[in-house]
């Protein structure tokens, strides 16, 4: 029905960056879809995919659509534990896993938000920014020095190996090089190095080249972009084009 | 070393209360840690369990202490497939419940956090507390609608059975009632009934009880509570007392 996965990815600075980074270290195929975040309304197509008209979402090989960061990452973790990506079940390592994962997908993507805020209110008065800018400087500095904390003690953020857990570090941790009042260099050394080593890594260049809209080298196996209307009506077709389960 | 699990738990209203009531279904002895979340400081020995100082963690039999409300349910619910919390991993089932465990504990979780902040700036000016009030309300108006209709769907949160999405829902869900700008009757009847239906339900009344400081009739295996300082004694004889791994 749908022979590989379709991960929908959200431009600019999408938190799905992490999927695209984390189906590239997979090795196995998939398409992407493009969603321009900044489009209002959002297609219409969409909403059958995610009805909170949020990215990612990755659309199963059986036809369901898979939402929220988190889901989609451990999903890709399970088809990835040969190569290291996850753990199975029961584990401790699937449990240090689940928590890194949602640390930075609760605290730490939440902290920004009061800073994403203040900057869509352009037009908004003084006073409103100035208290999304406090308390959003409070939150991402203490994020940031939990990482930081973290990554003193482990040399990837679960552990001892790379996995789905810093695919989605390299989408979230970039946003703190977006405000200026963050010296990471200077005041989180071990983020700066590993945000820095992932920057270096093929799957993360490759994410970047997407997002961008580059000639982009997939050194995992992509097999392309798909269109949302093109999948709709596929979907339209087999019947798929309801609200999701 | 730990011969059952001990869970932190935190009042008031931790959302602590989802991993007390999915202890209680899963029918597994564990014992519980209690922490006055408004006392400051909090107990210096809580930072060796999670530096972060929050609650739920859950201190495993091996002697590590696991902390997010995620990784906790998922490990009871690993633990408790055979009682229907959990699924086994690769299924569709297991990716619907990190699905919908995943937006409780970031968006809908998140929604709440300008309303507080509000709430605990009593003294500040009423600008301030306007623009939270206002970020607030319209985030958590929009998490109760997403759950609404996803309550229309499926009869419980992560589809056909009870999971442990549905005890940490009985946690965070009760938030909206303490702010009247929200009518869960009128507004999210499928909601409000969710509620209700977990309410009336013995592991929640037990949770509810515990948190009140009140008598409480275990329906699971709760042995009682252990107090921080004897765990935080017995920990340092075994060399535990360090950072957490």
């Amino acid at each position: 029905m749908h022979p590989v996965p379709v991960l929908f990815y959200g431009v600019p600075q999408g938190c799905s960056f992490g999927s695209i980074v984390a189906l590239e270290w997979l090795g196995q195929p998939y398409r992407l879809c493009r969603i321009e975040m900044l489009d209002h309304p959002w297609p219409a197509a969409y909403a059958a995919i995610n009805p909170l008209n949020q990215t990612p979402a990755l659309l199963l090989e059986e036809g369901e659509a898979l939402s929220e960061s988190l889901a989609i990452l451990l999903n890709i973790g399970t088809r990835g534990i040969a190569r290291g990506l996850g753990f199975y079940q029961g584990t401790p390592e699937a449990d240090r896993l689940n928590e890194v994962l949602a640390y930075l997908n609760s605290d730490f993507f939440a902290a920004f938000g009061p800073l994403w805020a203040a900057y869509e209110m352009q037009d908004a008065d003084e006073a409103t920014r100035a208290v999304l800018q406090r308390i959003g400087n409070a939150g991402v500095a203490k994020a940031l020095a939990h990482v930081e904390a973290l990554l003193g003690r482990r040399p990837w953020l679960a552990g001892a190996q790379r996995t789905v857990a810093d695919a989605y570090f390299a989408g979230v941790a970039r946003w703190a090089e977006y405000f200026p009042q963050f010296d990471l260099a200077l005041d989180y050394p071990n983020l700066r190095h590993h945000l820095d080593r992932l920057r270096a890594d093929p799957a993360v260049q490759f994410a970047m080249a997407i997002e961008a809209g580059e000639p982009a080298t997939s050194s995992g196996r992509c097999l392309g972009h798909v269109m949302l209307d093109a999948l709709h009506e596929q979907r339209a077709r087999l019947g798929r084009e309801g609200v999701p389960a």
